[in-house]
């Protein structure tokens, strides 16, 4: 039997689960003996899944991986957001937060996700967003064109609509300002599974393309007190994301999911200082300056 | 002219206003050098504040006291949540959280407020609730026992009935477990305002005479690097609840209100371990243990 005859979810998952595999394989590789330690767990209701963590490392402080592929009876939370009647669901996913430990290094999440339901519907969902401490436009703008170009070899709308989409996602509306520096967001998209596979395998890399040469370049550059003291602060911001904001998280939790694995995105540390504002000019200020929906590739820069 | 001619909620906003200064004092009677910085901030449609805090003392980490009186036109938001017509309000409230250094001495909450409608309603709302890092079942009981006489004197049910509110208010259900020992919550007591608000007053006297016996007891109590990393573990319960759940930071932020006030309520530092679970048998896991709706004046102790 040849691999065409699978069906979509099977296909989807073996990728998701390699996925998550080729992930941790290459951040160990950054590592002198920090390794994954792998969790698994069951669904009682049908399904499981396998949460890998990597902690107190030397470059990356706390990297969680997580895959599952659940399925059974709707639930009616499920069933009530998605405005359908009571039937059976498929539903797998990879989500990963990577926290550095060096701030020069921007702490990146991505997900992808599909799902599916016994009367027909189905849809891919899922994205990738990079949260820097410390701004180098000439990263983010690669960043940004790697995750251009791989959109634009599926639709030349992608790009525009999902930069667009993760922009409104990833927003704080209580700080007015984005979470970081924005990325790829999207969800329901249910046209034709088939075809969209092919894009979400191609995000995939986006995690080895985009993200990890920045961890290469950065992962050595010295930082002081003052500038880990700053990257805790924001990361009370993606604290305040996750437990305010993020839909999956909130789902996750009121639904009863796996919370260690669901929270295992939040930061090892985070802070908050009482009306914390950074000098003016400094590189500090110049983050906090462009956290708003930007146009990365539009931006000059002589290098970084 | 004598107090008595004094409308009710000038009575209110001056004792709640005198409590904050008192707080304050009491606190810094236990500090060296640090002292608590002020922050007046105006309410364009009406009122103001006076949010007042003080960080890296030597032995509170963060304290943060807040007193604001509001008024003006009744936003929509409130209109909705309260199912009344348009009209006005005035609003005047303290709220305070407590982040000591020493892993021995809990955090403590209290938050006391007033709320009037033009077209007649009035009622008071708050409670005081207490988070320890570890447990000393002396220290407890007297602190319910403390909230119990004051209680007591006002009217025989107010304690069991504010007990249980507290600990139903303050669960996080995705952990399955009580913020800490719990207190006292109230809301919505609009049956004789003028009456409540002996009440109120005997309260604002709990911080003195519940909280502060324990920081004197425990606040020189050695700690360890392990017990500090606990207590920031802890911390992070702390905002889960405070981000997830609570009415009163959520009802701020979803309605503008003055972000680094409703924040200040945030531990300076906070952390997550994945699947971090205590030794069975150690005071951390005694702790974990308690933490669920408890008769604390039941408990058997033999001393602190």
């Amino acid at each position: 039997m040849g691999d065409d005859s699978l069906l979509l979810r099977e296909r989807v998952q073996t990728f998701l689960k390699s996925l998550q595999l080729e992930m941790c394989h290459s951040l160990e590789l950054f590592e002198e003996s920090a390794r994954f330690c792998d969790t698994r767990w069951d669904r009682p209701q049908g399904g499981g899944g396998i949460t890998k963590v990597l902690s107190a490392g030397k470059v990356f402080e706390k990297a969680g991986v997580n895959f599952s592929a659940v399925w059974g009876d709707l639930p009616t939370t499920m069933a009530s957001k998605f405005e359908v009647e009571p039937q059976e669901f498929f539903a797998t996913g990879i989500s990963s937060i990577i926290h550095p430990i060096n701030p020069h290094v921007p702490t990146v999440h991505l997900n992808y996700r599909y799902f599916e339901l016994s009367q027909g519907d189905a849809w891919f969902g899922g994205g990738i967003d990079l949260t820097p401490y410390y701004l180098y436009i000439a990263d983010v703008k690669q960043y940004h064109t790697v995750l251009k170009s791989t959109c634009d070899r599926y639709d030349p709308k992608y790009y525009s609509d999902f930069k667009q989409w993760c922009d409104r996602y990833f927003y704080l509306p209580h700080r007015k300002e984005t979470r970081g520096v924005g990325g790829l967001f999207f969800d329901y998209q249910r046209e034709d599974p088939e075809r969209f596979f092919f894009f979400v395998k191609e995000c995939g890399g986006l995690f080895f393309d985009a993200y990890l040469p920045i961890v290469r370049k950065r992962q050595t550059t010295d930082f002081s007190e003052e500038q880990r003291r700053w990257q805790l602060i924001r990361r009370g911001r993606y604290v305040e994301f996750n437990l305010l904001y993020d839909r999956g998280t909130k789902f996750g939790l009121e639904t009863g999911g796996q919370i260690e694995s669901i929270l295992v995105s939040m930061p090892p540390f985070a802070s908050w200082e009482y009306q914390h504002v950074p000098d003016a000019g400094s590189p500090e200020a110049e983050l906090l300056a462009n956290l708003k929906p930007k146009d990365w590739l539009g931006v000059q820069t002589n290098g970084g």
